[in-house]
């Protein structure tokens, strides 16, 4: 048996199979510091003890998508290090806050398998969970991937599709959050006087900031979450790949979209559920990220006076300003600058 | 009204106005290796708790210019958004030292105002103030920025310029120090025997050393003081501007050019003050920077035996070495490699 | 005397001779992250303060190599700011654990000298030595660099050699480990089963994954250690130099070779001694790193039936896969796509 580890390939994966991914890590005020150099995320909460504690927090909490790419990046190794392409997440649910000190470790669930009719791979759905060092879920998510299989002559597993609901429901919003203090909320010092109230479906907003990444950025970005994709780091490999170079992890992207997302929703400062998202086009080092964002649905979340919730769809660009909200065409195609195509949920004080 | 920050114009800005700027921020022990990794610095009290405790601290403080460009960074949305030119700083004084845990917050009062004759542009002179979260001044500086008007038909204020001092007076000075242990202050450790006693005014120190500077850097350091300039970022907006290229932020250089100045500079720890300063050129990428300094001044502190102050002169180059000690031609125009020339107060054990 | 370190010529140094380096330096849970984010290093015990607590540590301990870095870093302007070469290391042993909060100083012995026949050059053997803030050594290792003599006419030393063993004693090793709890060492979350048992002298593990290293990185992780070597970031004076551009410290590439090793020593949490080790060929930005291993011995440790340690041998190699198990030729040369040959002792559970 190698002690090299060659990852899983679709026939090791059985239906209600358990998986205890390796590594465990702490979250430290370092990586609030180069999470923050990365992408330039400004969210008062996040940034600012006093801020937070202001408001009811003991402390200011992680970013919510910091905590997603750490969880996340723990499962590549089982998961996805012989994936053909990420096809797609589901109800992904932020569920604890996250603070500087506590242990984030990974738990997956298989959860769904099909082997295509290619009979060379096969599409592996996996419920992942965040736990902090209480054994606490902090964050939940659904995933499903294209993995190769390691001999095409092995028999195909009984079909099963898991259910995925298009959103999360917003009842089970806002539960990382304490109750806030709204009128301790300082929305100067926040960025901005445009609480939930003053957000309504259907509004546009161009995030008009743009981002160019650098190699350096990403790489130093990826191997912060641990995630060992070799095609992130690998230019020699990458070469004689399609594109030709290395290519940059879709969670850079997002968190990159997530911190221009700032510059029109300043005080949506907790994401607390990711409904969906597609990775349009693959993006590359020299790209310059732009996006916009639509508000999709207006909630209020049960029991609460504090906050509320907006329903978000972000569209991430490269090299094109959104002033004209680039989307779909008639035709049913995405705008060719389109990156990312993101649906989730995020909690406004009201 | 856009939920997008568009930025304050020239006829926004009113005499006596007073901005609270957005975004908090709690600086830690990330922040001071972060810093550390894109610079190099080596002053021993920034580097080392025990060094810093042996001489009367509590804990090592952070580095001045890093409180000095998180204060700054703040500003940008509100004041420099719509900057044609950044034209000078003045009177900035270091009033309290700043450690990690402590969360910072600026505001600014607009003290001066001037159309251009032009009618499209204005200078805006402002007072900024950077405070800890016990609300207690750590940082004032002057700064004066010529900022775009959105409508050049709007009518011109009554045109009103502050006071500027050439230098702060040396009597306010250290005020952000303790009373130190001169007999605990290892300067083996330091790096250097030369304390305060060991420089003369007129004295020229060539800083020897050289650093190349990387986009990913100078974009890492920018988004760490969460200063949203977009020349700094954009390389697709910048393309097609006057440079093609994006530009470096000049508190980047500040920095660079302050860590060069270590070796010779080994014991002048603490910036106290900051005169006065002109960017005298753009920098990229590519470029590697140089520095040297000549003591301009040199004076006691008030009932302080302890320590003492120099005026010091700072010139950066890029890809000049400094061993000429290049400066302002018979002609006054700048060395052609001359990229900063900064005028500022440091204090040193005697 | 100039204030400027001109660093010491062969000629300064004497047989006996001590050396207190500058600058004491306190290691913080952001240096933990940046090292990180720069290697992609997955050990466990390094990563996560929980599992580092429920196997017997009191936190998650500072990497090995941070460590070595560090301690190395400070010696740099002493003794090879002149250095024509960096020709060995021998008997390296870690010694004690390093936690964020504590402070590395560094000191050295000069231990041998030797003329080289040429006049102008000679080499100097130190010993050097890393302290915490209790004085207690955390690091000792023998170093030999090629110093350029000041003036070739000043008179050469009698020549003194020190004895260099060819490798550490096992009996000395595991000292920087307290006595952990097997029973509680989840090798899961570990990343692999394999544990001392599992491995045999002469087994060969390819590591498989490759890095490409960028010049930001590089230049990040030197300056993090305050190495000021300026061969590593003066692009503008490398550019007539034999190479033509910077050169990456060889401890980058011992680093990146050991975060890669986890793919097939994941359990070799602890470095606990560096035999020697050879940086065979220079190393630029864009070479893409690979490794494998040998181990070369298997012993266990006196009085210690927790855990058991294995001589590694680890190549790197740049653009070249490791799956062929490069090495020496029968000619005695190396694979050409060598660029290091590092043999050390780690520490695995039993």
């Amino acid at each position: 048996m190698s002690k090299t580890d060659p990852g899983n390939y679709f026939e090791d994966f059985k239906l209600g199979q358990e998986l205890k991914h390796a590594t465990p890590r702490t979250v430290t005020s370092g990586d609030v510091t180069l999470y923050g150099a990365l992408y330039g995320s400004r969210f008062a909460v996040q940034s600012s003890d006093a801020f937070a504690r202001a408001i009811g927090y003991d402390h200011a909490p992680i970013d919510d998508l910091l905590v997603f790419h750490i969880v996340f990046g723990k499962t590549v190794p089982d998961i996805s290090l012989n994936a053909v392409a990420n096809l797609g997440y589901a109800d992904c649910r932020f569920l604890r806050a996250v603070f500087p000190g506590d242990t984030l470790a990974t738990t997956s669930v298989v959860i769904g398998l099909r082997e295509n009719s290619n009979g060379k791979t096969g599409v592996v759905y996996v419920r992942s969970c965040g736990t902090n060092q209480h054994g606490q879920a902090v964050l939940e998510y659904t995933r499903w991937v294209m993995v190769r299989k390691r001999d095409p002559s092995s028999p195909a597993p009984s079909p099963h599709l898991p259910d995925l609901a298009d959103r999360v429901a917003p009842d089970v919003l806002g539960r990382a959050l304490p109750e806030l203090d709204p009128s301790a909320y300082d929305t100067a010092l926040a960025g901005s006087a445009h609480l939930w109230g003053a957000y309504e479906p259907g509004e546009r907003i161009d995030h008009v900031d743009g981002m160019t990444i650098e190699e350096a950025e990403h790489q130093l970005a990826t191997r912060l979450y641990q995630n060992t994709a070799k095609v992130h780091f690998d230019l020699n490999q990458q070469k004689d790949s399609r594109f030709g170079r290395r290519l940059i992890y879709g969670g850079h992207v997002i968190s990159l979209a997530r911190a221009l997302s700032f510059n029109g929703l300043q005080n949506a400062f907790h994401v607390a559920a990711i409904n969906g998202g597609r990775h349009v086009a693959p993006c590359f080092a020299g790209d310059t990220v732009y996006a916009w964002s639509q508000v999709l649905e207006k909630c209020e979340l049960p029991d609460r006076s504090d906050v509320g919730a907006l329903r978000i769809r972000t569209i991430a660009t490269k090299d094109h300003l959104c002033a004209d909200f680039p989307t779909k065409g008639d035709d049913g195609k995405d705008h060719p600058s389109t990156i990312l195509d993101l649906d989730y949920w995020v909690v406004m004080p009201r």
